[in-house]
């Protein structure tokens, strides 16, 4: 047996950050997704996402243009339903539950803007006891009080940080 | 070939109402969770859950009392599992995946309580396009402002004649 | 609390039966997942399977001209399209991963016919360690031989019986 | 917006197998899978799996000794259940229903030796339209006559070969 080849062991290293977003998104929300994933690139860390259109797509594409890697685990089994950022596509064929492997796979999640698939996905996100941090839209609190409900953040760089488990340290402005 | 049989189509012909709520209630939750159960049961409608304990088998508990029927869609293999008040158990073994499921089957939706699994059933079923109703627990506005976001009531009559697709009419006291 | 109504509690107590079969047989093939249908009803257990039409169909007019209960775990979000016959239908949205919750959830599990589909189904039960046996169709020993495989029949009693755990006993003429 | 960066694009563009293989193997199963995922990495294909133990881990070794990339769609939510091999996990939490994933994902399907959750998978491909191809292992054909089954091949190269849909062509002798 040849020695082990190293040379793609870190991909593995990385850390996952799963961005919960709509495929319909008003402009400042996908501005906001793109950022995001411009950060995450930015910071070596692989996106995961639904991988369609709208704030999926643009996240996506901030995320390539930093040279990082996508992910979009979707709901069909037509690969070419995913959109033109996503380097893995996994076509799970599994509609809606497709959101749960979304949550799931992210070592963080990070929600921009409103839709009502992401609050599913930050949701079952937050049981699992994953870092849930939201950008621009829900701001969801228990209604028991038993926890703290979603970070609610102002910037890019502060989701992505928190998402990734640091502090958000000293706070660059992102002019989002 | 023999004449179709009639005796148990009108199974199909029953409204189902899903009820998701949480495993570790607070005792409010669970006495509401069983109400709704009773509800359901009288209304001659089928109970779907997420069919494990807490308020899952509060609410089973108070439809059997009316004679009702009652689906639990559980996470597990195991079909015991499922609380004791289920009749029909679907052991789909996906996890959190099968919250999915027991949004997709109620032809409406009622979530009790605030736990976290029930906010991510509540939020796929409202995108389904479900009736969706929260009683005592979320009270989930969209941020967009696009839609109304979940019909929060008071009464557990209430909550069942909206999941029901009804008119609330005439309400009762329910005592809840 | 009122007294248990134990009106409906024997549903529980119902075996469920998976008949795994395909959408397009033939006119053999649906003539025997007919006869198994009917067998199940009269026996008293629950059928399960993936709702549709074809074999599944002729299966579940069986069963319900018996006087029997059918499940149908379909792969869409649409209840309607479950084919008539069915009168609890779970609409799963989780498109040919349907498959693995319909072999979970018989306590045994028959295949009829040789559809892919239907091997999928055999296997997966198969490895879940339930009682599976085929009629008309796969005939599949393991090629590692550690194990003897499905349990080959040639009549819908013996399928029904070696499904439901109980030895074949005298057997009955099917005439299929 | 800055100019798009390529510098990973190619990732998409690459072909994915999924190799079906089991987590108890027999040694010359495991050597069988090392050595597809060994041919699967020479040939710049990205190599799919339930992301396990024994054969699966066998082939993913293999593939990263010649640099390839490997994706694991675990049934767990654990990542840390995925063998050292695996660069990309996809924490299902699905149980056996991520099989059908794993089918889903790979361009073309390679089945090594003879457990029943690679016939599941094998099935479940065959029926989705995949190319399916059978080393070591299932040899199963159609009762029905419909179609040819899964293609029978007896080295590493040809299975790799029909898997990206390539003419065999000129066959090398793998030793395998």
């Amino acid at each position: 047996m040849r020695a082990y080849d190293l040379s793609q062991k870190n991909i593995r290293q990385k850390k996952m950050i799963s961005v919960c977003c709509g495929a319909f998104p008003s402009d400042k929300e996908a501005e906001l997704a793109y950022e995001v994933g411009r950060e995450i690139g930015r910071r070596g860390a692989i996106l995961v996402c639904g991988g369609l259109g709208g704030s999926m797509e643009a996240a996506c594409r901030g995320s390539k243009e930093e040279g990082g890697m996508t992910i979009g685990i979707i709901p069909f089994y037509e690969k070419q339903a995913a959109n033109e950022f996503i380097d893995i596509v996994i076509p799970t064929g599994l509609g809606h539950a497709r959101n749960n492997i979304v949550a799931a796979t992210g070592d963080g999640v990070i929600g921009v803007g409103g839709s009502w698939g992401t609050l599913s996905e930050l949701s079952i996100a937050f049981k699992m006891g994953k870092p849930v941090v939201s950008l621009g839209g829900w701001d969801v609190k228990s209604p028991t009080g038993k926890d703290e409900g979603f970070v609610i953040v102002n910037t890019p760089y502060e989701a992505v940080s928190i998402a990734l488990g640091e502090g958000t340290g000293q706070l660059r402005n992102e002019g989002a």
